[in-house]
């Protein structure tokens, strides 16, 4: 081995910015020579890319390793069958790359391998003394994204490390999850990323205990909430405990209010305090129960209407509703479908109507109109609300559930707000937003009794294997580190997933720099360090520029200080500099490299 | 590090062969727990499989890097246009896997980056200063094989290492090409195959001077042809050359002759020499002009007449009809297609017809049928040949190529048989079997040209990049390697690949066997040994077994030969075994594992 040559190496810096970049690591690691698009969320790695690629990929088979998973490799190409068998070709809809081969065949890239890794185990295991068993892979994964975004933070095509349990029972697949769960804390740590560690919803696995690893990040896509008192869950996993019924025997009994042109939360409230005020305070927004129509629609293509139920001064929140309803999907209520539905009134829709002064159910399975109705965990029986009449410039006060109308259950999808309290009781909640690196969850039976996974326990029965599912974005950890660490110059990478751990410049055009630069890379490299050696024919000014976007940890400027006897030694992440003589230049940088100098505070 | 034991590892060995098992190393892959099939011609691999695999990646990588090649990575999944560009979109045919992402665009599995490569070197690369250049990459390609077969031999998601090269002019890319060739020498001699280096076709992929790297295999799917002067090529290269042409000035005008039911080249003989004896020797299939007729299938669809020419001791071979026809695609004439061109009589189709006694030409697109007629190289201006005359019954004798009938061209697809002359006149040739492994070649400017890659020359003037192509079959490999050293017993790996070094076989119950056999895997590994210990509690007729099949170099069984201090040794590929005293034992393992040892007949 040998070091690189600058002038030799596939990687040319770029001056503008990509297009669609979106977000910092983007824009850096395209300008840099690390990526390229090829097609929307779709990247080519270049050299530089690969390495920091490789690097962090080393650091997550270590510590998967180290826990005593063995790495298998599925096909990326597999037929259609394992996975209608656990029913995902379907459930996973348009996200889901489908393809025929020549002889017509049903084949899909794999989103996951859940499958086959569940018929895998069933093909070679047969008995409880052959668990617990770890399974792994590093593999190139596809999901057709309504949106891909951000370079290589969330492509189509995009590369991950799962590991897979399998235990006999509970206990032993909590171990597997403890022991997922302190190697993901482990490798979070190494690669430098601030993290927290969130409750989580499980999407399309299935399964029960779900944590996610979210980098914490402004720009990030999820959401999580957090208490003083150490709560912290994603956004769509926040559970609003469902409240105590309420004693409604006082409340007197519906009755109808004139409110013209009140299609609005905020109209109503200004024309309940106008025509119906009461006495103790005014009426606000919470006081009042919103009725939002959705079009659902099933993996199957049917679609029937759901109202959702809520105070009024919440809003739904789209990711709490697609995660609640999964794996089925909300539509907007749209024109053609209000056409279809006259008995809901735009703007004036609740779930009860007067017959005279009597209160007749309107909404829900087992009223008139048979409309699936699920509300809000705070709209609990004898709770009485101000809401819509079905009919158009009037509203309802006093409608009471329970008395009034009985919703056909509950749905958790109101937006969490910050100092909302945290549902354990653990103070009020902040709301920060992340980057999911990993998730780690307890996924149980699911696959295994889809797929007819079972082992002889100790007494000759059979038993099905329970599984815990771990995952890890190794592409999206490229980006996340790069994210957290580049600069407005570019690039700053930590040391232990940089490309190579120096750049020597030579800056300047004398034989002796050329001599001098050459040996301190040869030195280096004879010691172990990966070192490229900057020899182009360009302004120094170029060197520095490319050595700061490319990131470089540390930068050794070979050139006019030679007359003086000295190089400079230059730490990207730190932003410091230090003249060093030339006889103490390798040790000096040794010593940065291997995290032993403070700072470069040198000589 | 430690090392492994079986009774932990995420292996079970098989006694029944796969059902659709051809060659030897499937079977032995497929029982040893190296890989399972979990498509037709798509693999899981499995953790003994993976590491055989990384063994042989690596040395690959080793020679490529060791010529100055930097790896890329580039998306499986691409978008149609670069594809579109270069005619390939069209001209892989039913090969290519094609799908629709949910927005309808067109993408494909790719079988080879040919483009991707062009498309990044003319993003970042503008001045010939920037070249030469070599990159590779490391990948899964897809190809929707007809008929996948022999398990990862031929499958249809498989690994390749390709490397391209982009030079300025024919000088540098001859260098980029020797370079290559050698490299892959290294790489055949270190995976321990014999082989054998032919000249070759270039297929889908353009370009001109192109050698195949075989692994000489009894069961291989490619024929090559040898000579004792030392051609070699594939039969679907060997180019027989155009025959000087004769002077037929004495033969006499083309006449009937009566053969009935002579539909067949054998049965025409014998008629001829019936009816038209000559004296000086009998007519033979060698004197008579068979006549073929295939449907020609162009990419776009069109269907189109072809009539092959070649003498009647030949037969076309269909992978020479292939290669030659190439991206059209051969089929049979079928008897819709008869009925269609009635005047192609079944059984008597010939170039020629008699009007009276004048011979008009029949064949040929500027005969009276315009139907193309291509013909063997031995069937040159001057020749004379016995062929049908285009009526039922009837041959023509005399029929003179050039004096009588023209055709539109040669095509040499005559198969090749042993004792043929070798076309540069080294001797007769023999015929082989084999795989091919590798192949490199020169592929030019077809892909620099189609896609714009140009680069400033010396002069500032624009020039098209030069480029070579250089392929190896990674998972290809892994099989080849299994099936040049297996035996009846199962899999015999080359110490350089072996998923293991060596297994110590626990062969008895005693305290003192488990002990000294855990300290012989203990020091072993420490000694940086990749050990597996084989702790199962199983007949040693079990654990002898599954340590044949699988395939250890070494195997060292701690078990009887205790009570007298030795354990015993057993070399899988030399079939010997040694009796070792216990003190030694890890010093003649680690010689044995470091190829120090002659076969371990030692103490």
């Amino acid at each position: 081995m040998s070091f690189d040559r600058m002038s030799q190496l596939f990687v040319r810096t770029l001056r503008e910015n990509p297009a669609d970049a979106e977000v910092p690591s983007h824009t850096w690691l395209v300008r840099g020579g690390y990526i390229r698009r090829a097609a929307p969320g779709i990247y080519s790695w270049l050299p530089l890319g690969l390495k920091v690629l490789a690097k962090i990929e080393a650091i997550v088979r270590e510590e998967i390793e180290a826990i005593g998973a063995q790495e298998v490799h599925f096909p990326a190409l597999l037929p259609r069958e394992p996975y209608e068998a656990t029913g995902r070709w379907d459930d996973y809809g348009p996200s889901l790359f489908r393809l025929h081969d020549r002889k017509g065949g049903d084949y899909l890239l794999a989103p996951t391998h859940e499958e086959m890794f569940t018929l895998l185990v069933k093909d070679l295991y047969s008995s409880y003394k052959d668990l617990p068993l770890v399974l792994y892979q590093v593999q190139t994964k596809y999901r057709d994204e309504a949106r891909p975004r951000a370079g290589i933070l969330r492509g189509r095509e995009f590369i991950m490390k799962d590991s897979y349990s399998f235990d006999v029972d509970d206990e032993g697949l909590a171990r597997a999850y403890d022991r997922h769960r302190e190697a993901y804390i482990r490798i979070m740590e190494r690669l430098g990323l601030e993290f927290v560690i969130v409750k989580a919803m499980s999407g399309a696995m299935g399964g029960s205990l779900s944590e996610e690893f979210l980098a914490i990040a402004p720009n990030g896509e999820d959401t999580f909430a957090r208490s003083p008192g150490g709560y912290a869950a994603n956004v769509e996993a926040v559970t609003i405990p469902v409240a105590q019924p309420v004693d409604a025997s006082d409340v007197p009994a519906p009755t109808t209010i004139h409110t013209p042109g009140a299609a609005t939360i905020a109209t109503l409230v200004d024309a309940v305090n106008d025509v119906n005020p009461r006495p103790d305070r005014p009426w606000s927004g919470s006081d009042t129960l919103k009725n939002v129509v959705f079009m659902v629609k099933s993996p199957d293509g049917t679609r029937s209407p759901l109202i959702v139920g809520l105070p009024g001064d919440r809003e739904v929140d789209g990711k709490r509703l697609e995660a609640a309803l999964f794996p089925d999907e909300a539509e907007p209520f749209a024109d053609a479908d209000f056409a279809a539905h006259p008995e809901l009134v735009k703007g004036y829709i609740g779930p009860v109507r007067l017959d005279g002064k009597k209160a007749v159910a309107f909404l829900g399975e087992k009223s008139e109109t048979k409309l699936r109705y699920l509300v809000d965990p705070r709209v609990v029986e004898g709770t009485s609300w101000v809401t819509g009449s079905n009919a158009p410039d009037e509203h309802l006060v006093n409608v009471v559930i329970g008395r009034d109308v009985t919703p056909d259950g509950f749905i958790d999808v109101a937006e969490i707000r910050e100092g909302d309290p945290a549902p354990d009781g653990s103070g009020p909640l902040t709301l920060d937003r992340g980057v999911e690196m990993g998730h780690v969850f307890q996924l149980g039976k699911k696959y295994a009794e889809a797929l007819g996974l079972k082992v002889l326990d100790r007494n000759g029965k059979l038993v099905t294997v329970t599984m815990g599912s771990y995952g890890f974005g190794v592409s999206r950890a490229v980006a996340m580190v790069a994210e957290a660490t580049c600069d407005d110059r570019g690039l700053a990478w930590p040391r232990q997933v940089a490309p190579y751990d120096a750049i020597i410049v030579i800056a300047g055009k004398g034989e002796d720099v050329v001599a001098e630069a050459t040996r301190i890379a040869t030195e280096l490299d004879a010691a172990g360090a990966a070192i490229v050696l900057d020899d182009r024919t360009v302004s120094p000014g170029v060197n520095f520029a490319d050595a700061e976007l490319i990131g470089f940890p540390t930068s050794v400027i070979v050139g006019r200080g030679l007359a003086d006897g000295v190089v400079e030694v230059r730490d990207r992440a730190a932003g410091t500099s230090a003249h060093v003589p030339v006889a103490e230049a390798v040790s000096v940088i040794l010593a940065a490299i291997h995290g032993d100098s403070e700072e470069l505070d040198l000589p």
